[in-house]
């Protein structure tokens, strides 16, 4: 496994994880590797939160909480009740199963392990084969521009639910964040056979990663095909505040938007059913286009879903 | 509540805490304070662990675990079992309630409190009206001298589980450790009517709290009586290595030793009934003794002894 995959998939939070989920069940560990959005993570009671690593390591353990979308399966709170009562801050929600990671997180990289590392043993501990890398070793801290003011991403995400009105992002740290270094290693690869931009939040979820300097010209030049999987499907979101947020920066709430939004990197996208109307126009901005069912209900509609990514990537 | 207090307990582990209860109870909050040893704090997982704190704490508020003497009632460990499947560290057993006091007091350390800031706040949370002081702000860690070389406490205590043959103890820090503030201030006071000694091991529980310069001297000079309640029972402690470090001293493992032990600044001695016989030897040690039931079963036993000392202190 230390040769360089076939394919990477670049992936933010519930949506991505879900995809990504059915990408790992169809390919081998040493084909499949993730990159993974770290802007949204923070520090809180001390402990490092990587709230993307995380949604995405429990969902390829098969240990995530399948009704919430993030956190473990069979959590509990206990941990949480009793912060309440002295007086601690509860406004993120941290289970009992959940707060080991963030403390065993915390005291490697205190110890001196990149998140990188911290991240390949944690994921290998819980039985994951394929490499989950963050985007940067280095901190990048997502800040939401709102009526009231910037705003730091959890904050406005979970705190706020989101209310705020939004006019823009900043990605702090961005600027000085070098690539992970096996990112560079991947898509300079020749082994490399496509990359899959997840159904991911393009605003918090995409584009942190993207701001990563040379990395969105990387996708632009890299010899294998680029993807996105329409994070829309009929104008909506699956979940969370992807078209809140396109509605208060006035952008269309389209997939075709989100296409032409990545066009620049993109060779190919792919299309929910309910859009193929809008097939057309993005394959006038230059992208070749798979229609197919993108809502991922079922474990055989993820897999179904990476199949028809990695048809798409084939045609490339 | 600014005013001093009439009575100091002085106290250790699980022993201690009992007595401190049966004092708490018979004892308004501004008439009784507790000065705790700290000598067993450790940084563990990251997380600033206080156990002797604790097992007062969780005591006095009542929801501590009655089976173990240590840790929460109706605690979890849901947090212990995600530890272990991550490969994190699991000898120190931390339930998902218990976390929650070491999360927010790392936290509150962090942010600048004092550890008797931060205590006094968290035990006011809890509903603990009594004050509860460390010995001292400044970190004192007791060693033990083993035949396997010099151990961490909580290594040899819980690791360990006192397995080590021990030849001494050192407490690193304590040359540099200034006595809490309050402590001065109270054993200064006027107001002050009398000290007690709780049943707590004097090798690791005492002994450390009497390791930080002045604090034997002035419990030896303070005007009020100082007493201690014997933690031997007819040759045998409760519960704790006591007398197996007793052996391993080459130190009679006698109520008698322990009272001799203590006397350059003690003026009264509690014995259990089945003790009696020791009395005279005690008294020529300059002691008054008050022999009495000393087996703290029920809360009666606690609130009885807690009687019995008060009592003796009133003799004085």
């Amino acid at each position: 496994m230390t040769g360089s995959p076939a394919y990477l998939a670049i992936t933010g939070g519930i949506g991505g994880a879900k995809l990504s989920l059915g990408l790992a069940k169809i390919l081998a560990a040493e084909e499949l590797a993730f990159i993974v959005n770290t802007g949204d993570d923070f520090k809180h009671l001390n402990l490092h939160i990587s709230p993307d690593v995380d949604t995405l390591v429990y969902t390829l353990a098969g240990v995530n909480n399948p009704e919430t979308g993030w956190g473990r399966d069979g959590e509990s709170w206990q941990f949480m009740a009793a912060m309440e009562a002295l007086g601690g801050e509860t406004w993120f929600q941290l289970g009992d199963k959940d707060l080991a990671m963030h403390i065993e997180r915390t005291c490697r990289l205190q110890a001196g392990q990149t998140l990188t590392e911290a991240t390949g043993e944690l994921s290998k501990s819980l039985g994951i084969g394929h490499r989950i890398v963050p985007m940067s070793d280095d901190p990048v801290h997502t800040r939401v521009q709102t009526s009231g003011g910037l705003m730091d991403f959890q904050h406005y995400f979970v705190r706020e639910q989101c209310a705020p009105k939004v006019s823009g992002f900043e990605f702090e740290g961005a600027g000085n964040a070098a690539i992970n270094p096996e990112i560079v290693k991947w898509l300079n690869s020749e082994d490399l056979a496509g990359v899959i931009i997840c159904p991911s939040n393009p605003f918090v979820s995409i584009d942190p990663i993207l701001s990563i300097p040379g990395l969105r010209e990387k996708l632009r030049d890299c010899k294998a095909p680029v993807i996105a999987v329409s994070p829309l499907i009929g104008g909506e979101a699956i979940k969370g505040p992807t078209v809140k947020i396109m509605n208060e920066l006035n952008v269309p709430t389209t997939a075709c938007w989100v296409a032409q939004y990545y066009a620049d990197f993109l060779d190919g996208f792919v299309l929910d059913n309910v859009d193929r109307a809008s097939k057309p126009e993005i394959e006038v901005a230059g992208l070749q286009v798979n229609v197919t069912n993108t809502v991922m209900v079922t474990l055989d509609d993820r897999m179904q879903l990476a199949r028809d990514c990695l048809a798409l990537l084939s045609k490339l």
